[in-house]
Protein backbone atom coordinates (compact mmCIF):
# COMPACT_ATOMS: atom_id res chain seq x y z
CA UNK A 1 0.00 0.00 0.00
CA UNK A 2 1.25 3.52 -0.72
CA UNK A 3 1.39 6.47 1.56
CA UNK A 4 0.79 9.68 0.67
CA UNK A 5 3.09 12.10 2.46
CA UNK A 6 2.13 15.43 0.36
CA UNK A 7 -1.17 16.76 -0.60
CA UNK A 8 -2.47 20.21 -2.37
CA UNK A 9 -5.80 21.28 -2.27
CA UNK A 10 -6.23 23.53 -5.25
CA UNK A 11 -8.43 26.31 -5.26
CA UNK A 12 -9.52 29.23 -8.23
CA UNK A 13 -8.51 27.08 -11.17
CA UNK A 14 -11.44 28.95 -12.39
CA UNK A 15 -11.48 32.50 -11.61
CA UNK A 16 -15.31 33.07 -11.19
CA UNK A 17 -15.73 29.75 -8.90
CA UNK A 18 -15.73 30.89 -5.61
CA UNK A 19 -16.12 28.57 -2.66
CA UNK A 20 -12.59 26.90 -3.05
CA UNK A 21 -11.46 30.61 -3.37
CA UNK A 22 -12.67 31.47 -0.04
CA UNK A 23 -12.10 28.21 1.54
CA UNK A 24 -8.65 28.70 0.56
CA UNK A 25 -8.38 32.34 2.57
CA UNK A 26 -10.17 30.49 5.47
CA UNK A 27 -7.53 27.37 5.44
CA UNK A 28 -4.31 30.04 5.25
CA UNK A 29 -5.78 31.95 8.11
CA UNK A 30 -6.32 28.74 10.39
CA UNK A 31 -3.84 26.12 9.20
CA UNK A 32 -5.15 23.69 11.54
CA UNK A 33 -8.32 23.32 9.96
CA UNK A 34 -6.68 21.27 6.64
CA UNK A 35 -3.69 19.55 8.52
CA UNK A 36 -3.91 16.29 9.49
CA UNK A 37 -1.08 13.70 11.27
CA UNK A 38 0.10 11.52 8.60
CA UNK A 39 0.99 13.56 5.74
CA UNK A 40 2.08 17.74 5.10
CA UNK A 41 -1.21 19.93 2.68
CA UNK A 42 -0.30 22.84 0.66
CA UNK A 43 -2.70 24.97 -0.64
CA UNK A 44 -2.55 26.42 -4.47
CA UNK A 45 -4.18 29.35 -5.77
CA UNK A 46 -4.43 28.47 -9.09
CA UNK A 47 -5.59 30.95 -11.77
CA UNK A 48 -5.48 34.52 -9.36
CA UNK A 49 -5.47 36.90 -12.70
CA UNK A 50 -8.73 35.31 -13.69
CA UNK A 51 -10.44 35.88 -9.83
CA UNK A 52 -8.63 39.28 -10.37
CA UNK A 53 -11.12 40.02 -13.82
CA UNK A 54 -13.61 38.19 -11.89
CA UNK A 55 -13.82 35.63 -15.30
CA UNK A 56 -13.34 31.70 -15.63
CA UNK A 57 -10.19 32.10 -17.36
CA UNK A 58 -8.30 35.14 -19.09
CA UNK A 59 -6.58 33.23 -22.44
CA UNK A 60 -8.08 29.55 -22.43
CA UNK A 61 -9.68 27.28 -19.91
CA UNK A 62 -6.83 26.68 -17.05
CA UNK A 63 -8.73 23.01 -16.11
CA UNK A 64 -7.73 21.36 -19.98
CA UNK A 65 -4.21 22.45 -20.42
CA UNK A 66 -2.53 19.49 -18.71
CA UNK A 67 -1.89 16.99 -21.34
CA UNK A 68 1.79 16.13 -21.60
CA UNK A 69 2.76 17.35 -24.66
CA UNK A 70 0.93 20.91 -24.03
CA UNK A 71 2.82 20.99 -21.28
CA UNK A 72 6.27 19.87 -22.45
CA UNK A 73 5.35 22.78 -25.57
CA UNK A 74 7.59 25.77 -25.16
CA UNK A 75 4.91 27.47 -27.97
CA UNK A 76 2.14 27.34 -26.05
CA UNK A 77 2.82 30.51 -23.50
CA UNK A 78 -0.70 32.75 -22.94
CA UNK A 79 -1.63 33.25 -19.83
CA UNK A 80 -3.49 29.93 -18.50
CA UNK A 81 -0.73 28.02 -20.88
CA UNK A 82 2.05 29.36 -18.79
CA UNK A 83 0.43 28.90 -15.26
CA UNK A 84 -0.32 25.08 -16.60
CA UNK A 85 3.76 25.10 -16.70
CA UNK A 86 4.14 26.88 -13.50
CA UNK A 87 1.66 24.98 -11.81
CA UNK A 88 2.94 21.34 -13.54
CA UNK A 89 6.56 22.47 -11.88
CA UNK A 90 5.24 23.29 -8.24
CA UNK A 91 3.29 20.21 -7.79
CA UNK A 92 4.57 17.28 -10.39
CA UNK A 93 5.50 17.20 -12.90
CA UNK A 94 2.87 14.88 -14.07
CA UNK A 95 3.72 11.11 -14.19
CA UNK A 96 6.27 11.53 -11.19
CA UNK A 97 5.04 14.14 -9.32
CA UNK A 98 6.24 14.82 -5.57
CA UNK A 99 2.55 15.46 -4.64
CA UNK A 100 1.01 12.23 -4.02
CA UNK A 101 -2.53 13.60 -4.24
CA UNK A 102 -4.16 16.80 -5.68
CA UNK A 103 -7.90 17.97 -4.43
CA UNK A 104 -9.15 20.43 -7.15
CA UNK A 105 -12.02 22.62 -5.71
CA UNK A 106 -14.97 23.75 -8.22
CA UNK A 107 -18.04 24.40 -8.78
CA UNK A 108 -20.81 24.14 -11.00
CA UNK A 109 -24.22 26.18 -12.00
CA UNK A 110 -25.83 23.18 -12.39
CA UNK A 111 -27.74 21.46 -9.30
CA UNK A 112 -25.23 18.51 -8.65
CA UNK A 113 -25.11 18.99 -4.74
CA UNK A 114 -21.41 18.14 -3.27
CA UNK A 115 -20.05 15.39 -6.43
CA UNK A 116 -16.69 13.95 -5.84
CA UNK A 117 -14.90 13.17 -9.19
CA UNK A 118 -12.46 10.33 -9.57
CA UNK A 119 -10.75 9.83 -12.34
CA UNK A 120 -9.49 5.79 -11.98
CA UNK A 121 -11.15 2.87 -10.45
CA UNK A 122 -8.64 1.82 -7.72
CA UNK A 123 -8.52 0.59 -4.32
CA UNK A 124 -8.00 4.47 -2.92
CA UNK A 125 -10.32 5.90 -5.01
CA UNK A 126 -13.90 2.82 -3.93
CA UNK A 127 -12.25 3.37 -0.50
CA UNK A 128 -12.58 7.04 -0.34
CA UNK A 129 -15.44 7.32 -2.19
CA UNK A 130 -17.09 4.61 0.14
CA UNK A 131 -15.97 6.77 3.10
CA UNK A 132 -17.45 9.86 1.91
CA UNK A 133 -20.51 8.43 0.80
CA UNK A 134 -21.07 6.77 4.16
CA UNK A 135 -20.56 10.56 6.23
CA UNK A 136 -22.16 12.96 4.05
CA UNK A 137 -25.73 11.70 2.88
CA UNK A 138 -25.67 14.38 -0.28
CA UNK A 139 -22.03 13.28 -1.46
CA UNK A 140 -22.52 11.92 -4.98
CA UNK A 141 -20.14 9.80 -6.78
CA UNK A 142 -18.79 10.55 -9.97
CA UNK A 143 -16.39 8.55 -12.06
CA UNK A 144 -14.88 9.98 -15.32
CA UNK A 145 -12.71 7.65 -15.65
CA UNK A 146 -12.73 6.98 -19.42
CA UNK A 147 -9.30 7.15 -19.94
CA UNK A 148 -5.93 7.40 -18.33
CA UNK A 149 -4.30 10.00 -16.01
CA UNK A 150 -1.49 10.39 -18.78
CA UNK A 151 -4.33 11.42 -20.81
CA UNK A 152 -6.70 13.45 -18.84
CA UNK A 153 -6.10 17.22 -19.27
CA UNK A 154 -7.37 18.67 -15.77
CA UNK A 155 -4.99 20.24 -13.47
CA UNK A 156 -5.22 17.30 -10.60
CA UNK A 157 -3.94 14.44 -13.33
CA UNK A 158 -0.49 15.93 -12.52
CA UNK A 159 -0.32 13.66 -9.04
CA UNK A 160 -0.66 10.32 -9.50
CA UNK A 161 -3.95 10.75 -7.24
CA UNK A 162 -5.96 13.59 -8.68
CA UNK A 163 -9.67 14.26 -7.08
CA UNK A 164 -12.16 17.12 -8.45
CA UNK A 165 -14.75 18.65 -5.43
CA UNK A 166 -17.54 19.83 -7.62
CA UNK A 167 -20.12 21.63 -5.79
CA UNK A 168 -23.26 23.67 -7.07
CA UNK A 169 -25.94 24.93 -7.97
CA UNK A 170 -24.07 27.96 -7.42
CA UNK A 171 -24.12 30.84 -10.07
CA UNK A 172 -20.56 32.00 -10.93
CA UNK A 173 -19.17 35.05 -9.22
CA UNK A 174 -21.21 34.39 -6.01
CA UNK A 175 -20.75 32.57 -2.79
CA UNK A 176 -23.28 30.78 -1.47
CA UNK A 177 -23.24 29.71 2.43
CA UNK A 178 -24.55 26.06 1.74
CA UNK A 179 -22.21 25.28 -1.48
CA UNK A 180 -19.36 26.25 0.24
CA UNK A 181 -19.87 24.20 3.76
CA UNK A 182 -20.43 21.56 1.47
CA UNK A 183 -17.19 22.13 0.03
CA UNK A 184 -15.46 22.40 2.93
CA UNK A 185 -17.18 18.83 4.34
CA UNK A 186 -16.35 16.82 1.33
CA UNK A 187 -12.84 18.03 1.45
CA UNK A 188 -12.69 17.58 5.22
CA UNK A 189 -13.95 13.82 4.99
CA UNK A 190 -11.19 13.15 2.23
CA UNK A 191 -8.00 14.71 4.47
CA UNK A 192 -9.73 12.27 7.38
CA UNK A 193 -9.51 9.36 5.16
CA UNK A 194 -6.25 10.06 3.62
CA UNK A 195 -4.95 10.20 7.31
CA UNK A 196 -6.87 6.86 8.11
CA UNK A 197 -5.12 5.22 4.96
CA UNK A 198 -1.78 5.89 5.32
CA UNK A 199 -1.94 4.80 8.91
CA UNK A 200 -4.00 1.45 8.00
CA UNK A 201 -6.86 2.61 9.87
CA UNK A 202 -9.23 3.00 7.43
CA UNK A 203 -12.92 1.87 8.87
CA UNK A 204 -15.12 -1.15 8.05
CA UNK A 205 -16.49 -0.72 4.56
CA UNK A 206 -19.11 -1.72 2.30
CA UNK A 207 -18.44 -3.93 -0.58
CA UNK A 208 -19.92 -2.09 -3.29
CA UNK A 209 -21.37 1.54 -3.32
CA UNK A 210 -23.87 3.47 -5.89
CA UNK A 211 -22.38 5.79 -7.76
CA UNK A 212 -22.53 7.55 -12.07
CA UNK A 213 -19.93 7.40 -14.39
CA UNK A 214 -19.45 9.37 -17.20
CA UNK A 215 -20.46 8.21 -20.97
CA UNK A 216 -20.90 11.39 -23.56
CA UNK A 217 -21.54 14.81 -23.99
CA UNK A 218 -24.80 16.50 -25.46
CA UNK A 219 -24.98 19.80 -27.34
CA UNK A 220 -27.56 22.29 -27.47
CA UNK A 221 -29.51 22.38 -30.36
CA UNK A 222 -27.52 24.54 -33.43
CA UNK A 223 -28.68 25.70 -36.59
CA UNK A 224 -26.47 24.71 -39.41
CA UNK A 225 -24.15 27.62 -38.92
CA UNK A 226 -23.58 26.45 -35.82
CA UNK A 227 -25.87 29.00 -34.02
CA UNK A 228 -27.41 28.08 -30.59
CA UNK A 229 -31.36 27.55 -31.70
CA UNK A 230 -32.66 25.48 -28.17
CA UNK A 231 -32.42 25.55 -24.86
CA UNK A 232 -32.41 22.87 -21.78
CA UNK A 233 -35.89 21.68 -21.32
CA UNK A 234 -37.86 23.16 -18.22
CA UNK A 235 -38.56 19.50 -17.14
CA UNK A 236 -34.50 18.38 -17.48
CA UNK A 237 -33.26 21.68 -15.59
CA UNK A 238 -32.37 21.27 -12.23
CA UNK A 239 -32.76 17.64 -12.03
CA UNK A 240 -28.81 16.15 -12.35
CA UNK A 241 -28.91 12.74 -11.20
CA UNK A 242 -32.48 12.25 -12.38
CA UNK A 243 -33.07 9.34 -14.81
CA UNK A 244 -33.76 10.38 -18.68
CA UNK A 245 -34.90 7.37 -21.13
CA UNK A 246 -35.42 7.61 -24.88
CA UNK A 247 -38.22 9.50 -25.52
CA UNK A 248 -38.04 12.25 -22.73
CA UNK A 249 -38.37 15.36 -23.88
CA UNK A 250 -34.55 16.96 -23.36
CA UNK A 251 -34.75 20.53 -25.11
CA UNK A 252 -37.29 23.70 -26.10
CA UNK A 253 -36.05 25.06 -29.08
CA UNK A 254 -36.42 29.09 -28.99
CA UNK A 255 -39.44 28.97 -31.08
CA UNK A 256 -41.16 26.44 -28.78
CA UNK A 257 -40.75 22.94 -30.11
CA UNK A 258 -39.38 20.43 -27.98
CA UNK A 259 -36.73 17.86 -28.81
CA UNK A 260 -37.09 14.60 -27.33
CA UNK A 261 -33.83 12.71 -26.43
CA UNK A 262 -32.81 9.18 -28.39
CA UNK A 263 -30.40 6.88 -26.64
CA UNK A 264 -30.46 3.03 -25.65
CA UNK A 265 -30.06 3.78 -22.15
CA UNK A 266 -30.66 5.23 -18.79
CA UNK A 267 -28.97 8.16 -18.88
CA UNK A 268 -28.01 9.93 -15.56
CA UNK A 269 -27.80 14.31 -16.70
CA UNK A 270 -25.25 15.84 -15.19
CA UNK A 271 -23.65 19.86 -15.06
CA UNK A 272 -26.91 20.15 -17.07
CA UNK A 273 -27.10 23.82 -18.64
CA UNK A 274 -23.77 24.51 -16.61
CA UNK A 275 -23.27 28.51 -17.32
CA UNK A 276 -19.44 27.91 -18.53
CA UNK A 277 -19.98 25.05 -21.25
CA UNK A 278 -21.87 27.37 -23.32
CA UNK A 279 -18.57 28.72 -24.77
CA UNK A 280 -18.63 25.10 -26.63
CA UNK A 281 -22.78 24.98 -27.04
CA UNK A 282 -22.61 21.93 -24.47
CA UNK A 283 -25.98 21.73 -22.86
CA UNK A 284 -25.03 18.31 -20.48
CA UNK A 285 -22.96 15.15 -20.03
CA UNK A 286 -25.13 11.89 -19.42
CA UNK A 287 -23.94 9.30 -16.90
CA UNK A 288 -25.01 5.66 -16.19
CA UNK A 289 -25.54 4.40 -12.76
CA UNK A 290 -23.09 2.21 -11.24
CA UNK A 291 -22.20 -0.32 -8.67
CA UNK A 292 -19.01 -0.10 -7.98
CA UNK A 293 -17.19 -2.49 -6.01
CA UNK A 294 -14.98 -1.43 -3.05
CA UNK A 295 -11.42 -2.58 -3.95
CA UNK A 296 -9.88 -3.51 -0.58
CA UNK B 1 -54.85 60.37 -20.36
CA UNK B 2 -52.21 60.16 -22.30
CA UNK B 3 -51.80 57.99 -24.91
CA UNK B 4 -48.72 55.14 -25.90
CA UNK B 5 -47.69 55.83 -29.40
CA UNK B 6 -44.55 54.45 -29.17
CA UNK B 7 -43.39 51.70 -26.81
CA UNK B 8 -39.52 50.50 -27.15
CA UNK B 9 -38.76 46.73 -26.03
CA UNK B 10 -34.96 46.31 -24.48
CA UNK B 11 -32.71 43.54 -23.87
CA UNK B 12 -29.31 43.11 -22.97
CA UNK B 13 -28.80 46.29 -20.91
CA UNK B 14 -26.49 44.04 -19.43
CA UNK B 15 -24.61 41.55 -21.50
CA UNK B 16 -24.28 38.42 -19.58
CA UNK B 17 -28.50 38.47 -18.93
CA UNK B 18 -29.49 36.36 -21.57
CA UNK B 19 -33.59 36.02 -21.29
CA UNK B 20 -33.89 39.43 -22.91
CA UNK B 21 -31.22 38.79 -25.61
CA UNK B 22 -32.83 35.53 -26.74
CA UNK B 23 -36.52 37.10 -26.44
CA UNK B 24 -35.46 39.82 -28.65
CA UNK B 25 -34.26 37.46 -31.47
CA UNK B 26 -37.39 35.54 -30.91
CA UNK B 27 -39.43 38.20 -31.36
CA UNK B 28 -37.09 40.08 -34.32
CA UNK B 29 -37.98 36.60 -36.14
CA UNK B 30 -41.76 36.68 -35.46
CA UNK B 31 -42.47 40.62 -34.86
CA UNK B 32 -46.52 39.42 -34.56
CA UNK B 33 -45.94 38.43 -31.33
CA UNK B 34 -44.97 41.83 -29.66
CA UNK B 35 -47.10 43.53 -32.10
CA UNK B 36 -50.73 45.79 -30.82
CA UNK B 37 -53.47 47.36 -32.66
CA UNK B 38 -52.79 50.81 -30.90
CA UNK B 39 -48.96 51.42 -31.20
CA UNK B 40 -45.74 50.68 -32.54
CA UNK B 41 -43.24 48.50 -30.64
CA UNK B 42 -39.06 48.49 -31.80
CA UNK B 43 -37.11 46.48 -30.05
CA UNK B 44 -33.23 47.40 -29.08
CA UNK B 45 -30.28 45.37 -28.17
CA UNK B 46 -28.43 47.92 -25.76
CA UNK B 47 -25.04 46.48 -24.94
CA UNK B 48 -23.73 43.85 -27.92
CA UNK B 49 -19.97 44.16 -27.22
CA UNK B 50 -20.80 43.08 -23.62
CA UNK B 51 -22.81 40.28 -25.38
CA UNK B 52 -20.16 39.64 -27.38
CA UNK B 53 -17.72 39.27 -24.50
CA UNK B 54 -19.98 37.69 -22.41
CA UNK B 55 -19.92 39.88 -19.55
CA UNK B 56 -22.47 42.57 -17.67
CA UNK B 57 -20.30 45.48 -19.49
CA UNK B 58 -17.52 46.44 -20.63
CA UNK B 59 -16.11 49.52 -19.02
CA UNK B 60 -19.23 50.37 -16.68
CA UNK B 61 -22.69 49.59 -15.55
CA UNK B 62 -24.51 50.39 -18.51
CA UNK B 63 -27.88 50.77 -16.55
CA UNK B 64 -26.06 53.75 -14.40
CA UNK B 65 -25.79 55.78 -17.03
CA UNK B 66 -28.77 57.98 -17.85
CA UNK B 67 -27.98 60.94 -15.68
CA UNK B 68 -29.02 64.12 -17.71
CA UNK B 69 -25.83 65.70 -16.78
CA UNK B 70 -23.90 62.56 -17.82
CA UNK B 71 -25.90 61.88 -21.00
CA UNK B 72 -24.84 65.85 -21.87
CA UNK B 73 -21.30 65.57 -21.00
CA UNK B 74 -19.10 64.68 -24.10
CA UNK B 75 -15.84 63.46 -21.51
CA UNK B 76 -17.91 60.56 -20.78
CA UNK B 77 -16.43 58.60 -23.97
CA UNK B 78 -15.69 55.11 -22.58
CA UNK B 79 -18.04 52.48 -24.57
CA UNK B 80 -21.06 51.97 -21.91
CA UNK B 81 -21.26 56.08 -21.59
CA UNK B 82 -21.21 56.17 -25.76
CA UNK B 83 -24.02 53.50 -25.75
CA UNK B 84 -25.67 55.61 -23.20
CA UNK B 85 -25.63 58.46 -25.35
CA UNK B 86 -26.34 57.10 -28.83
CA UNK B 87 -29.66 55.15 -26.75
CA UNK B 88 -31.03 58.41 -25.74
CA UNK B 89 -30.45 59.70 -29.25
CA UNK B 90 -32.48 56.78 -30.58
CA UNK B 91 -35.47 56.75 -27.69
CA UNK B 92 -35.00 59.62 -26.11
CA UNK B 93 -33.93 62.26 -25.24
CA UNK B 94 -34.95 61.88 -21.85
CA UNK B 95 -37.05 64.33 -20.47
CA UNK B 96 -38.59 65.07 -24.09
CA UNK B 97 -38.53 61.38 -25.32
CA UNK B 98 -39.76 60.20 -28.52
CA UNK B 99 -40.14 56.56 -26.86
CA UNK B 100 -43.44 56.65 -24.46
CA UNK B 101 -43.14 53.59 -22.74
CA UNK B 102 -39.08 51.57 -22.25
CA UNK B 103 -40.07 48.05 -20.91
CA UNK B 104 -36.27 46.98 -20.19
CA UNK B 105 -35.50 43.28 -19.44
CA UNK B 106 -33.50 41.72 -16.90
CA UNK B 107 -31.79 39.10 -15.43
CA UNK B 108 -31.12 38.28 -11.99
CA UNK B 109 -29.05 35.62 -9.70
CA UNK B 110 -31.54 36.00 -7.10
CA UNK B 111 -34.84 34.25 -6.30
CA UNK B 112 -36.84 36.95 -7.00
CA UNK B 113 -38.97 35.18 -9.61
CA UNK B 114 -40.69 37.57 -12.15
CA UNK B 115 -40.56 40.80 -10.77
CA UNK B 116 -42.27 44.05 -11.93
CA UNK B 117 -39.82 46.93 -11.50
CA UNK B 118 -41.88 50.60 -11.07
CA UNK B 119 -39.91 53.83 -11.07
CA UNK B 120 -43.36 56.28 -10.10
CA UNK B 121 -46.61 56.10 -8.52
CA UNK B 122 -49.22 57.02 -10.66
CA UNK B 123 -52.26 55.79 -12.77
CA UNK B 124 -50.74 54.32 -15.38
CA UNK B 125 -48.12 52.17 -13.04
CA UNK B 126 -50.79 51.26 -10.70
CA UNK B 127 -53.31 49.75 -13.06
CA UNK B 128 -50.41 47.90 -15.24
CA UNK B 129 -49.51 46.67 -11.79
CA UNK B 130 -52.86 45.39 -10.52
CA UNK B 131 -54.08 43.53 -14.56
CA UNK B 132 -50.17 42.00 -13.98
CA UNK B 133 -50.67 40.78 -10.67
CA UNK B 134 -54.24 39.11 -11.63
CA UNK B 135 -52.77 37.51 -14.64
CA UNK B 136 -49.45 36.05 -13.56
CA UNK B 137 -49.97 34.36 -9.88
CA UNK B 138 -45.84 34.54 -9.41
CA UNK B 139 -45.79 38.61 -10.30
CA UNK B 140 -44.11 40.23 -7.82
CA UNK B 141 -44.69 44.45 -7.84
CA UNK B 142 -41.53 46.69 -6.82
CA UNK B 143 -41.74 50.31 -6.45
CA UNK B 144 -38.48 51.68 -6.86
CA UNK B 145 -39.93 55.22 -6.40
CA UNK B 146 -37.72 56.99 -4.17
CA UNK B 147 -36.43 59.26 -7.13
CA UNK B 148 -37.80 61.28 -9.76
CA UNK B 149 -37.67 60.12 -13.26
CA UNK B 150 -34.96 62.71 -14.12
CA UNK B 151 -32.94 61.43 -11.24
CA UNK B 152 -32.97 57.97 -11.77
CA UNK B 153 -29.70 56.36 -13.46
CA UNK B 154 -31.70 53.59 -15.33
CA UNK B 155 -31.74 53.39 -19.44
CA UNK B 156 -35.66 53.06 -18.90
CA UNK B 157 -35.47 56.54 -17.57
CA UNK B 158 -34.98 57.68 -20.76
CA UNK B 159 -39.21 57.78 -21.46
CA UNK B 160 -41.65 59.31 -19.16
CA UNK B 161 -42.92 56.19 -18.73
CA UNK B 162 -39.71 53.43 -18.06
CA UNK B 163 -40.31 49.58 -16.39
CA UNK B 164 -38.03 47.24 -15.72
CA UNK B 165 -38.84 43.49 -16.20
CA UNK B 166 -36.29 41.42 -13.81
CA UNK B 167 -36.20 37.91 -13.87
CA UNK B 168 -34.92 34.96 -11.88
CA UNK B 169 -32.98 33.49 -10.20
CA UNK B 170 -30.92 32.91 -13.21
CA UNK B 171 -26.88 31.99 -13.43
CA UNK B 172 -25.34 34.99 -15.40
CA UNK B 173 -24.52 33.62 -19.01
CA UNK B 174 -27.33 31.07 -18.63
CA UNK B 175 -30.93 30.77 -20.33
CA UNK B 176 -33.33 28.95 -17.92
CA UNK B 177 -36.83 28.01 -19.40
CA UNK B 178 -38.89 28.79 -16.92
CA UNK B 179 -37.35 32.23 -16.33
CA UNK B 180 -37.79 33.19 -20.07
CA UNK B 181 -41.04 31.94 -20.04
CA UNK B 182 -41.75 33.73 -16.66
CA UNK B 183 -40.19 36.84 -19.04
CA UNK B 184 -42.04 36.49 -22.03
CA UNK B 185 -45.10 36.32 -20.09
CA UNK B 186 -45.11 39.26 -18.14
CA UNK B 187 -43.86 41.30 -21.24
CA UNK B 188 -46.69 39.89 -23.30
CA UNK B 189 -49.08 40.90 -20.40
CA UNK B 190 -47.51 44.43 -19.97
CA UNK B 191 -48.44 45.01 -24.18
CA UNK B 192 -51.85 43.97 -24.13
CA UNK B 193 -52.68 46.46 -20.91
CA UNK B 194 -51.26 49.15 -23.02
CA UNK B 195 -53.28 48.50 -25.50
CA UNK B 196 -55.96 48.27 -23.51
CA UNK B 197 -55.00 51.37 -21.76
CA UNK B 198 -54.84 53.07 -25.12
CA UNK B 199 -58.26 52.42 -26.18
CA UNK B 200 -59.96 53.06 -22.81
CA UNK B 201 -60.63 49.53 -22.77
CA UNK B 202 -59.14 48.85 -19.40
CA UNK B 203 -60.98 45.63 -17.47
CA UNK B 204 -62.24 46.40 -13.65
CA UNK B 205 -59.23 46.29 -11.47
CA UNK B 206 -59.19 45.92 -7.67
CA UNK B 207 -59.23 48.94 -5.46
CA UNK B 208 -55.67 48.21 -4.09
CA UNK B 209 -52.96 45.64 -5.02
CA UNK B 210 -50.28 44.24 -2.63
CA UNK B 211 -46.55 45.84 -3.45
CA UNK B 212 -43.22 46.51 -2.06
CA UNK B 213 -41.13 49.33 -1.63
CA UNK B 214 -37.09 49.71 -2.15
CA UNK B 215 -35.99 51.15 1.15
CA UNK B 216 -32.23 50.29 1.81
CA UNK B 217 -29.44 48.01 0.77
CA UNK B 218 -27.11 46.69 2.88
CA UNK B 219 -23.60 45.77 2.44
CA UNK B 220 -21.37 42.39 2.52
CA UNK B 221 -19.49 42.45 6.00
CA UNK B 222 -16.13 43.55 5.20
CA UNK B 223 -13.00 44.16 7.16
CA UNK B 224 -11.43 47.80 7.55
CA UNK B 225 -9.47 47.50 3.94
CA UNK B 226 -12.69 46.79 2.66
CA UNK B 227 -12.31 43.19 1.91
CA UNK B 228 -15.25 40.98 2.26
CA UNK B 229 -15.15 38.61 5.44
CA UNK B 230 -18.43 37.32 5.21
CA UNK B 231 -21.77 35.77 3.64
CA UNK B 232 -24.89 36.23 2.98
CA UNK B 233 -26.49 33.77 5.65
CA UNK B 234 -28.01 30.39 4.19
CA UNK B 235 -31.28 31.13 6.23
CA UNK B 236 -31.86 33.86 3.73
CA UNK B 237 -30.12 32.87 0.52
CA UNK B 238 -33.16 32.13 -1.93
CA UNK B 239 -35.63 34.20 0.41
CA UNK B 240 -36.34 37.21 -1.74
CA UNK B 241 -39.44 38.67 -0.70
CA UNK B 242 -39.83 37.12 2.61
CA UNK B 243 -40.15 39.07 6.05
CA UNK B 244 -36.42 39.62 7.91
CA UNK B 245 -36.97 41.39 11.50
CA UNK B 246 -34.82 42.53 13.93
CA UNK B 247 -32.44 39.78 15.46
CA UNK B 248 -32.58 37.44 12.07
CA UNK B 249 -29.18 36.23 11.16
CA UNK B 250 -28.35 37.73 7.32
CA UNK B 251 -24.90 37.07 7.06
CA UNK B 252 -22.02 34.15 8.51
CA UNK B 253 -18.58 35.52 8.13
CA UNK B 254 -15.97 32.92 6.71
CA UNK B 255 -14.50 32.07 10.32
CA UNK B 256 -17.89 31.01 11.25
CA UNK B 257 -19.61 34.03 13.38
CA UNK B 258 -23.29 34.99 12.70
CA UNK B 259 -24.52 38.47 12.44
CA UNK B 260 -27.78 39.17 13.25
CA UNK B 261 -30.28 42.52 11.37
CA UNK B 262 -30.91 45.39 13.53
CA UNK B 263 -33.35 46.95 11.86
CA UNK B 264 -36.68 48.47 13.10
CA UNK B 265 -38.92 47.71 10.64
CA UNK B 266 -40.50 44.13 9.23
CA UNK B 267 -37.86 43.96 5.66
CA UNK B 268 -38.46 42.28 2.50
CA UNK B 269 -35.17 41.49 1.32
CA UNK B 270 -34.55 41.01 -2.53
CA UNK B 271 -31.86 41.03 -4.66
CA UNK B 272 -30.05 38.69 -2.49
CA UNK B 273 -26.50 37.51 -3.50
CA UNK B 274 -27.13 38.75 -6.63
CA UNK B 275 -23.99 37.99 -8.58
CA UNK B 276 -23.71 41.57 -10.11
CA UNK B 277 -23.69 43.63 -6.85
CA UNK B 278 -20.53 42.07 -5.42
CA UNK B 279 -18.42 44.25 -7.74
CA UNK B 280 -19.77 47.42 -4.70
CA UNK B 281 -19.97 44.39 -1.80
CA UNK B 282 -23.99 44.80 -1.29
CA UNK B 283 -25.25 41.62 -0.41
CA UNK B 284 -29.11 42.72 -0.72
CA UNK B 285 -32.01 45.49 -1.16
CA UNK B 286 -34.75 45.78 1.72
CA UNK B 287 -38.06 46.85 1.21
CA UNK B 288 -41.53 47.21 3.19
CA UNK B 289 -44.77 45.22 2.02
CA UNK B 290 -47.44 47.98 1.12
CA UNK B 291 -50.27 48.33 -0.11
CA UNK B 292 -50.96 50.41 -3.34
CA UNK B 293 -53.93 52.17 -4.11
CA UNK B 294 -54.73 51.34 -7.68
CA UNK B 295 -55.52 55.31 -8.79
CA UNK B 296 -58.33 55.17 -11.26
Amino acid sequence: MNTFNRVAIVGGTHGNEFSGIYLLRKWQDTPALISRPSFETETLFANPNAFRDNKRYIDCDLNRQFAPADLDNPSLGNYEQSRAKAINQQLGPKGNARTDLIIDLHNTTSNMGPTLILLKNDAFNTQLAAYVSERMENAVILFEDHCSMDEQLFLCSIANQGIIVEVGPQPQSVVRQDVLEWMDSMTGHILDFVDLYNKGEVPELPDTISAYRYVETLKLPENAQGERIGMVHKSVQDADFTPLNNGDPIFTTFDGSEIYWNGNYEAYPHFINEAAYYDNNLAMSLGKKVDITVIK
